[in-house]
């Protein structure tokens, strides 16, 4: 794996030899999971073939109907997840899940346990299933996700499930990639106002509570309803009032209503041009990031770590504001 | 207000005027509750006196030492924070909280409950408590947080803590400005685990166990310990163990202990050049933050947001790839 790193490397750097990014990606609309995995690894090591990657990728992108699923620690998330693929398996879909966390080396290991309810489906090639992690980088989520994404979309995945804890701005960041996005709660997890703490209520086209079985699952409900009707929606286009959908996903209870919903949903989406606008959005911010990144690069190479080091000395011992810094900073680009 | 502000628009772009930032930083900085607001409220909007406004705080900062305080939704935060403004006010300290809300315009009413703990020092001159709030905007808080605390620090605040809840990768770089993390945990809030998810254990100088009168705490206490045994603690520099202190902040129990440990901790900084290490880690935090969005302001001028726009239809169409159009987009920087 080391040495084949390493000829894509030499690749990425000479742009003229034979394309294994270009062959991967063929194996990988083969369904090969081996390739995608490898795809993914590729773009999420910002490996310099990640050009050549994303160039190969691009004109198989689009099929895919992308679905955000969040919402606090322990509502069932992953059961929930599983549920949904068991489901689209019986639709005889192709589908995806990017179970993307937040959180980082210390907390790596731990977090292993709650993924073993997607085992069921660990076996079944028509299902792709990868845990990313920010390893420690800032901001490493919100630019590798949206590529792993497009390695899936090319692969053929009918459906792409984006997991996450959805508890902060890059959280909403990442499932703002979806075409749909879902938002669970369950009953008890603290009152519908901690779940808006999290900014992740205005967000949902479809909100899910989760263990509708156990007590206080109507009053979320009722909570969820009067906070709807209260409140302003204005990332949701018109005419789409996000429904709430009961479900018990340890039993598979509910999970016709949301698959009902899921369908909807997307129909909405066509009928109204909002699947455009929304992938169009999604593709703006994706190439911002990415020109930022780049300009980023671009800074730090002109200048070496040392100027920017030297000004946030200057700025720390207050001889200089961090805006004068800034134009210091980039007056050479 | 409106005129005022106007007039500062007007400076702003013309800079040989007299100057009512600086004045409103000398006035800031003899404890005038006004002025502190307006100033705060000036680097909130990205008025066009914000460089004025952080040329003239410049000088009178770094005197201030910042407390950040997270952790997930239900631990006490407030509740501490009321106790913390006590106990530095018994000691004659001015004291500058901001409490920074990861919500949403659609969950702003709700939460303003949360505040009321606090309302027993808003009559106390040296005191000053702002709320800040995204608002919408992407990124806004990371932006503007430091510069409130520019603010603050000018005014003369000896300590400054900054309180927001611990769930996200937005929310860890907000408390990563501090020069002292504090992660508050309560017992049964979910196992520790759950909380490693937010990915907030490895920015913990110190570890505060709340309610520590509830069932539960000793288990609490035991985990973390385990956890920190376990960890690798690449944050935090060497020689620096995270102690847990117990707290049950409605009563005040164990804030003495908390107040030894935050002394400790400030002297271990300063003692081990850390202070100063994690202030230039902070400045050149803010000045890339801040050259970027000059940057990305100045793409947005450049080109317009039709040149994005067509870009991002082609990307989203499958006929161009987002690091082609990332090239496109910034070619003509």
């Amino acid at each position: 794996m080391g040495k084949q790193r390493h000829v894509h490397a030499l690749e990425g750097k000479q742009r003229h030899v034979a394309s294994p990014p270009a062959e991967l990606v063929s194996r990988a609309r083969e369904g090969q999971p081996l390739a995608v995995a490898r795809l993914i690894s590729l773009v999420e090591d910002a490996s310099p073939a990640l050009r050549e990657v994303a160039a190969a990728l691009a004109p198989y992108t689009g099929g895919a109907h992308v679905l955000g699923l969040t919402g606090p620690p322990g509502v069932g998330k992953s059961t929930l997840t599983s549920a949904l693929i068991t489901a689209f398996r019986a639709r005889g879909k192709r589908i995806g899940v990017l179970a993307v966390d937040p959180s980082s080396p210390f907390s790596g290991g731990a977090l292993l346990g709650d993924r073993i309810r997607m085992h069921d489906h660990t076996t079944d090639p028509e299902v792709f299933i990868r845990s990313m992690a920010t390893r420690g980088h800032l901001g490493g989520l919100a630019w590798a996700t949206p590529q792993a994404l497009r390695v899936l979309d090319a692969a053929g995945c009918d459906v792409i499930l984006i997991e996450t804890v959805g508890v902060g701005q890059s959280e909403v960041d990442i499932v703002s990639l979806a075409d749909t996005t879902l938002v669970l709660l369950a009953p008890g997890m603290g009152d519908g106002i901690q779940a808006a703490k999290a900014g992740i209520l205005e967000v949902a086209d479809i909100f899910v509570v989760n263990k509708s079985d156990h007590d206080g699952a109507d009053r979320t409900v009722h909570d969820l309803s009067h906070m709807i009707s209260l409140g302003r929606r204005e990332i949701t286009g018109p005419n789409w009032r996000p429904p709430i959908i009961r479900t018990t996903a340890t039993t598979g209870s509910g999970l016709d209503d949301l698959m009902t919903a899921l369908d909807t949903h997307h129909t909405w989406l066509v009928s109204h041009g909002e699947l455009q606008t929304r992938r169009t959005h999604r593709a703006a911010a994706e190439i911002e990031a990415i020109a930022l990144d780049t300009l980023r690069t671009r800074l730090r190479h002109l200048h070496g770590a040392e100027a920017l080091d030297t000004l946030a000395k200057q700025v720390a011992a207050g001889e200089l504001d961090p805006y004068a810094a800034a134009e210091a900073w980039i007056a050479s680009l």
